[in-house]
């Protein structure tokens, strides 16, 4: 597992996280500049992965900020021309490279229709970091393998220090010291991920499912298993499931199963009841005895997705590597997707 | 494929269509009673189908009334008890059964903290329709087939009134006047429909595209082939596709493009092109020539999506008789999905 690119800079996240937190006084200070004192919505604009830790900053802002979050339609501005009236909203704009076409006229228009634009971006000098009002810079370094790591962990992070720069710190100082240790503990043991993906040698499909904060992890681990193995794997959120697509679980089904101890837990205990009646075959992420897939405990529910997210990506590797195929370069991707 | 109540209830849809757009005056009028003049923002919150309702109300409300327009995050209300700011904001609560309790929560809740509710669900007695501040009655009536269609159809045409009520017309009485029938054609010849579900008889998984107001539909497709047939079928808008899941697409791989005249069009074209290079085998559902799912053309492009609609429910219960599969009672389903 070790060999591969997406391995090494999965590696490097404990540091990335390290780094973000040792940043955090100087942004936070550098972002409270420019931002209003009581926003009147927030958007954030994404694609992929990045379109995944926005899910995970849509809950996390709308939580502690307490005013309602957005996600934005991209081709709304870019495609339709139309360009809502942003006055007294705060966008912000997750790109790895800073520069998708696409997100950077997001941001021009958005700004130009009243938003302050907070970029949040690997590259502090790409031009979506120069249009906006202010970045947090993550500063995870380049990402050389497809499939992003090390990017989408620092953006999951990033968004607490964008609430805590709104106001509304969700999580403390003794928290954000713990987190690079436990995604550390994670990376320092890989065999639970090699372990599940023997179990899931010959699947075709898989569904991956969390509630809460944990939804986003469902996504990213769900579109990591698409690109980087073509399985055909859908993340959904515990009452989705439910709503229809349950029927796509037959027996022996792989369902990847996300939780932590708070208020959705019991509604995730739940499914996997129903799911196993249906007689998937359950995988457990979650800190609790008995997971196939474990992650320690004592975080607080809203950064308990960051060890799990390391999970999902050791899972992947794995995965690849049980199937003979090289997680790096999967199915003729490229690295920036340019909508424009 | 007329004998299952999937059939009978989806050819109920131009009359369902016809009586909203008799009842728009009297329902724009009792809207504009409550509504504010400029909603600080929009919010819409739903579940499975309606919920897909809900991405196509999300374009269709932005693009028209120019402001920011969110989808909720139910479980923030339900679960973690963090109900934002809504001052000056206006909810749409989209719910067939009006009963479902999770929405009725966020309904009172978001109501409590300053929006403006519509409820827009088919029972004008429930008791969302007692919480809120107005009701559109979609007037479909009661949907017996687990896989709910005259309803969503309904949902929407539906965000179209409340666009009119919100000041902003999407479309003209003579496009009103055309729907139903556009709606008719397609109902009218399901041979299309079963051509495709011929094709696709051995299909393990298939991948549904489109983008801007084809969006919604890709999704509702997708739902409609999963629940009914259990098949690994997953909507995507087309930078999404884009940005890792077409690795799924491998040689014979099937994908559902829906296209319309418009401003995306050539983005849909160009991922024709990717795909067909991958060697998917690809089901086009346009009003062009050569469309294998073919929809009638003229209607401008926000109503383009409600033959194609059609057409998907079509398909879905095409292949679900093809595959000796009941329409009607997919896999265990349960008809109200009681989210609490």
């Amino acid at each position: 597992m070790a060999g591969s690119l997406m391995a090494r800079e999965m590696a490097e996240q404990p540091e990335v996280l390290s780094r973000l937190a040792a940043d955090r006084p100087q942004t936070v200070e550098a972002l409270r500049v420019v931002l209003p004192d009581a926003p009147a919505g927030l958007v954030l604009a994404a694609r992929g992965s990045s379109d995944h830790a926005a899910v995970y900053g849509r809950y996390l802002l709308e939580a502690h900020v307490g005013r309602p979050v957005a996600l934005a339609a991209p081709s709304l501005v870019t495609r339709y021309g139309r360009v809502a009236d942003h006055t007294g909203w705060v966008a912000g704009v997750i790109s790895q490279s800073g520069r998708t076409p696409e997100l950077l006229t997001v941001a021009e228009r958005f700004r130009e229709a009243g938003a302050v634009i907070v970029a949040v971006t690997n590259d502090a000098d790409a031009p979506l970091a120069t249009a906006a009002d202010a970045v947090i810079e993550l500063r995870a370094g380049q990402e050389r393998a497809v499939p992003a790591t090390k990017t989408v962990m620092a953006q999951l992070a990033a968004f607490g220090v964008l609430a805590e720069a709104l106001g509304a710190s969700p999580w403390s100082q003794a928290d954000w010291d713990r987190l690079p240790a436990a995604v550390q503990e994670v990376l320092d043991d890989p065999t639970p991920a090699e372990r599940v993906a023997a179990d899931l040698a010959d699947a075709l499909g898989l569904v991956t499912v969390g509630r809460g904060y944990l939804y986003a992890v469902a996504l990213e681990a769900a579109l990591k298993l698409k690109e980087t193995i073509a399985l055909l794997a859908q993340g959904y959120a515990v009452p989705d499931l439910r709503h229809g697509p349950i029927a796509v679980v037959e027996r022996d089904f792989p369902a990847l199963v996300f939780d932590a101890p708070g208020p959705v837990s019991p509604d995730v205990a739940e499914l996997r009841d129903e799911l196993a009646g249906r007689g998937a075959r359950i995988i457990r992420c979650d800190p609790g005895p008995g997971a196939q897939l474990p992650v320690p405990g004592g975080l607080p529910e809203e950064l308990a997705g960051l060890p799990a997210l390391a999970r999902a990506q050791q899972l992947t590797v794995a995965l690849a590597l049980t199937r003979g195929l090289d997680p790096d370069t999967p199915f003729g991707l490229r690295k920036v997707t340019m909508t424009r």
